[in-house]
């Protein structure tokens, strides 16, 4: 498999712009991110936008290199959250209505906000392909400070956040229940707009036009690709989108034009027993199951076989939420339960877990809608929010039993194995690029000492975290 | 396999009561629904419940049997109706309500809607076994006149009339919109009345479990097994129930029992095939198939295997009904249109069709209900209503090419394979069960003719069709 | 003002029926509802149907009477309870579905459980008059034994029990929501059972056709007309149902014809001002008011002319219920609070306050759908029952600080004599119907004390309260 | 009663801006909408702002005037449109979410399309106070070209947009039905901007504190009150909003700021005699009433006082859509019915009509929408469009039976007798403001020559109708 897209032609449209620079961090302790012990009294050299030198601090600095004293402060690789939602705030519908035609700028924002909080990379589920385009490449020439975008564009299989698929997934709603309230031809418009002929009218076409389509989605700019694998509709999670033989055909298809599949809403076991057997290469909502928590021969497997899990943990006091809010919607609750159960046998067993928060943008007015629904708290453990999404899961990994380092590799080399990155990102190694967050307190003694950020290093720039986010729209204050 | 279910046995239970008598019908043409040609001027005799001979005028006459003229008629075997719903009215609840513990009853008042018009045997899939179980016995062991009952009960994987899998196919409507209407707890207990352990919890099941269920249920009392294939709930057709492995094991365990399996509602073709493969006897709503036809090799296999295919084709007035009036309700027409490219399809190409309906008794304010809402015509053209549904059929196939004769052995010899009942049922043999009609014109020359009803006998005795029926609950006028 | 019904008449009837026996309670403390200090060692005296004595124990009894030693107990006068729904389960719709044709039984099971516990005359407001004159016809003429009934049919200018002023108070459900669930004709039908000519179309007509519809329903055998003061339907309790001069039109036609007017549901103070200036008689709900308790002035206008105030208050603990389950439902809780602080000032003021429980019986699907729902407490404080209403009333009215005579004469004279029946009922003295219960423990020294009943008396029977209901419809226990 | 608002004052401000110009038009027919013959050949001499001479062709034409040809074109005076919704894109909610903050932009918008088709005076029946202030502010400046506003801001006693009293009057849906598509944060500004402390809340308050909200709203810079008559709420318009003596109360503290009261939908016969009887000056929706038409008293009544009736007749082709489209809905028809009935008795009977046409901009999708559900027209009879909504209002005019002349000024000279701008508007004399149309063919020879528009002159300014509106928001193609 080839990589998914060629960084250096990335790197090579930005080169041109700023002058390369010589930084030396002295003094810190370097967690690298590759499971070896820290480095105490490090030293970091990042030639431009690359790492060239790890060691202690006998390693030799460059002349002219500026030297940064991180003394008593700890470096990590930049993190890596997947999972994410870059334009994620779809319900209610204020913010897709208000802000049509300027989705890209959503996601720019919020890959800022992540930016900011020392996330260096974001790694998008589901989204509108051709505004997360426009922003990829406005952040990878440098024209804005963000995170860096990796992003699938649709769910394949799936329909638009206007449909059946995305709305009502509690409560039995359903498109119908969107109509007095919003434009029917809005909703279509936007629809399509993120499903760009890989939605669920899929489910009906020949294999032909399948492998057709997949074809020409592989090939339109997407990174990965993002396949449907339980249904996403209320009351429907237990069915699958695709029959077996369907879904290898479209890892086949995806993997020819050399793109990762990544499956997406495992609802059950047997949902991601097909996926495995499809040879999708990443599962996201490894944790999730209908119906009671995973089997331990599921659980078993999946760590045996080392095959990238993305999991969504909840934090206790989350957990303790749900279980006061949401009494009486009964299909949740067991779900909640399920879900803590798979994520601490999946940690047990040694899965090869990702960092995958659901983190998303929202506006004031959803925020509030959702805490009137009992579903937010005001801190973003249930509605989780780019810029803290990552350090909830941090915490919820930690409760859940994760050990600190298997923690930080889950935030950072896991997804870089994972997406193939891992030449470039996930750990502080010569000749990766220059990706890292510097912290004021160690995060292997607690997962809130990630809060504590000293400096967000990106491709060699220090990133002035105060002018984040450059613009203020879904981040702006309640009206 | 063996029979599914000992007739001899209920034979047993009947043959006391009444006095065994000696019949001659002479002078009709006989159809035997043999597929072979009709026997002008006839001669049929009975001796008690069965014929014991069939032939030309030169036939003998016992001494002592009871001599009919049916000179000028037409002798074809009792129909055989299957894909009914002997407890169907269930949308609005207002039935199911006002006859809580009395659904046995509406049975039985189904059943002699069907015997008056000359069905003497009725299939019925999906229904409350335990009411069932008691309309069978009072019918069997003669304590009321009325067709027959072979039936399902449950379809296996599906929940309850009061459940997302029965209510609102059309709209998104479910439970919930039912609630401010009909109390919970009777919506529960109705559920549960019908599903009997085999509902959609067997979805969240493990192997183990289920195959225990479905052992238990195929040896409660069913005739056979019906299988959900592809999902029943709004938005969710094109999913299927079970996984291929589980279908396998839920169709071996049925076999196990000694019943057939149906496979109930494919709305696809990937569902037929995955029915196909998993061993499943007979196809139910063969013809269903959402998001286009099936495809021709579709058809070809169901024809060339011989694979007993039940269909419910629509009459073109009823076609046209739905045409005007259910425009903008857009996923049903695709669907209207759909299903007539597949009967005409599956006729052409000589599958093994049988005559199903969905025909079903509705009290006078459901079917008001419907025709409000566009549905129901009022001649029951579309809403099918047990006693007419069966003369709709036969209407639809002629319209849509089948020939006369194939569309009589659709509606009795075929359904009579399918089940494995063909030793006593489904053809005028000598040694079969004395189950006919008489007709004043001749049915093969005009599917109209089937209402020119002279005369019903089932097992030998003549039905007293003014009597029928019995008790009017559902087909008491309009209050 | 005549009087309402011929009592003689009513009697009449029943006299023939049993034989007149003569009765002595003997010892009992007598608390006779007139206000006056109890009688301690009292002694009645039955004759027949009616009191002949009533004195301390140098009271002569007649020679040949029944003497029952009451020694150490308390006799109070019958119980009368009002704003009563006899036919009152119409939400979820299983009860009027499952019994209709049979709603006379469903009132006499009510006054039957009221009979039962001390209540020998209830006043329904609201039903299907030719159901309740069926009832009332059986119970008169002693057929069965059930409390005694006054009612007036339909609330003028109401709508019936499926309709927008009935479905949905809380939530805003209408009839539309009931559709899918329930058949359209069902819901026509008992609607028109209901109103009877006088429903919401009056809104609609001319004065000259008012007047007609009122003069023909008074004449129809109601026992006195409820007129609709505010409206009845979701987010319009603030409108009039009629303007002003209209109301009193219907009074004017009422009073005409020899009918009581009862104003219901006072939304607010300016609906009660109204109805007092178009000469209403008695006002149900008097404390209920949309936005704010009643002014001062309000309640000192009541209390001054003492107009018959029928109220409802609720327990201190059905308070704290609501205001725990029903938190978030706005517009509920600012009623639940009015409703307590005009309760505290029409008793404080001495207002001529009536017992008004809105008691009814509900099946135990209903009584479950409403403890979903979170209203109705399992003991029956919020969703009140027939044969507990009236123990939590006075219990109530304890609470909110009403003296145990002024409670007493609340459930006894003060009804008689608002709907002038105090001839006849109300109190212990001679001449007046044998109405009567004997308690075990003193009613005036704790509300909780009218439930250690010992007998019931009406009309000078002794009631066998073992044996009612006499039939179990509602009263069933879950199936 | 002092004029509504300082013309002096407006007319002063933009004086300054633009050099004062003489015009002749000279030849054209005058139609001068006094009600006189037209004068032929006629010539019109504008000063500036204000036309300084009316006459035939010996009228003398000043030296340095620039001079107009009109021979063989009509001259009318500048159309004055009432009745219409400055901001009345408000179901679905898309419009109010994406222009949030630029209300006052979509009011200018609509006054361009009105303008650009010959209505110079738009009078705004409900909207957004402050940003209708800021709009009539920018066009009275001559900051942008558009119609002059007047306007009323709220309906006093109404809810907002966003509020059960604007959402689903025929579905009886409701704020709940639009919470999961909208969050409730912005439901709840958007109804404040619009209700500015006068909106249904008045309905629970004592009457000083209506006295003083009255005050304060009637000097807060509106032109005119708005009073809401009839309940504007599902199932709920035979109701009136406030009680008689509130109404009175209303009426008065508005006349003492100097304020016309306008009576706002009138939905009964009741309702406008309480109107009537409670001193308001005009009356909106004349012909609207439920359950009926008019009775001939009340027609009467309206056309003997000359009492200013606002009504909006349908085209007959406007009927016919309804007739076809919306059978079932059956409240809605007899609603249809009625109000050609009383458009009809009201033209007859010679009442001072005024030309309203619920005139309002609507965006791409909101019009789809409404075709969707079979209620918009595609060219605007049904959902009126302001730059069309007056031609069709006077092509139904014509079609109702009212004369030529008459409907000219129902559209022009009964507006400005009505709110008292006589002085300045309405008619083409000697000292009124040059707001004028030139049209090619005659007005009185059929509506249609309405359209036939050659120039719009607005205070004696040539518009330049290409150029509107200068800002595509709602008129924008669909996207």
């Amino acid at each position: 498999m080839k990589a998914i897209r060629t960084l250096a032609a990335v790197l090579a449209l930005s080169a041109g712009g700023a002058h390369a620079e010589q930084i030396a961090l002295v003094g810190g302790t370097i967690i690298a991110g590759t499971g070896s012990p820290p480095i105490e009294r490090g030293v970091i050299v990042i030639d431009d936008k690359r790492i060239v030198a790890v060691g202690d601090r006998s390693a030799k600095i460059p002349a002219g290199a500026r030297t940064i004293d991180v003394s008593g402060k700890f470096i990590i690789p930049g993190l890596m959250e997947t999972g994410v939602y870059l334009v994620g705030d779809y319900e209610p519908a204020d913010t897709l209505i208000r802000y049509e035609g300027r989705y890209d700028e959503l996601a720019i924002e919020g890959a800022q906000m992540a930016l900011k909080e020392g996330v260096t990379t974001l790694v998008g589920i589901w989204g509108p392909r051709d505004d997360l385009i426009k922003a990829r490449t406005l952040i990878d020439e440098g024209a804005v400070p963000a995170a860096r975008l990796y992003f699938s564009g649709n769910v394949v299989g799936y329909d638009g956040p206007m449909s059946v698929d995305f709305l009502g997934d509690d409560a039995g709603m359903a498109i119908e229940t969107f109509e007095p309230a919003i434009s029917r031809t809005f909703m279509d418009r936007v629809n399509k707009r993120f499903t760009q002929d890989v939605g669920s009218e899929l489910l009906l076409l020949e294999p032909g036009e399948i492998r057709q389509r997949i074809h020409a989605y592989a090939n339109s700019g997407v990174d990965f690709l993002a396949l449907g694998l339980s249904a996403h509709r209320p009351w429907a999670h237990q069915f699958s989108v695709f029959a077996p033989t369907t879904q290898q055909l479209i890892v086949e298809e995806a993997h020819r034009a050399g793109r990762l599949v990544v499956g997406f809403s495992a609802f059950s076991s047997q949902a991601i027993d097909d996926a495995v057997k499809a040879g999708v290469d990443i599962i996201y909502n490894c944790d999730f199951s209908v119906g009671g928590a995973h089997s331990p021969q599921m659980v078993a497997l999946l760590a045996k076989r080392q095959i990238p899990c993305a999991i969504t943990p909840n934090t206790d006091s989350a957990e303790k939420h749900y279980r006061q809010q949401l009494r009486g919607t009964e299909p949740l609750l067991p779900f909640i339960d399920g879900m803590a159960r798979n994520d601490q046998a999946l940690i047990q067993a040694g899965a090869m877990t990702l960092m995958a928060t659901n983190g998303a943008l929202y506006s004031a007015d959803t925020f509030a809608t959702w805490q009137q629904r009992g579903v937010a708290m005001s801190d973003g453990q249930t509605l989780k929010v780019l810029g803290s999404s990552h350090f909830w899961w941090l915490q919820a990994a930690q409760e859940k039993g994760m050990a600190p380092m298997a923690a930080l590799m889950a935030a950072t080399r896991n997804v870089a194995r994972a997406f193939r990155l891992d030449k470039d990102l996930g750990t502080l190694e010569r000749g990766r690029l220059a990706d890292l967050v510097v912290l004021d307190r160690n995060p292997l003694e607690g997962a809130e000492n990630y809060r504590s950020i000293s400096i967000v290093m990106k491709e060699g720039r220090i990133i002035d975290r105060d002018a984040l986010p450059t613009q203020k729209l879904l981040t702006a204050p309640a009206r």
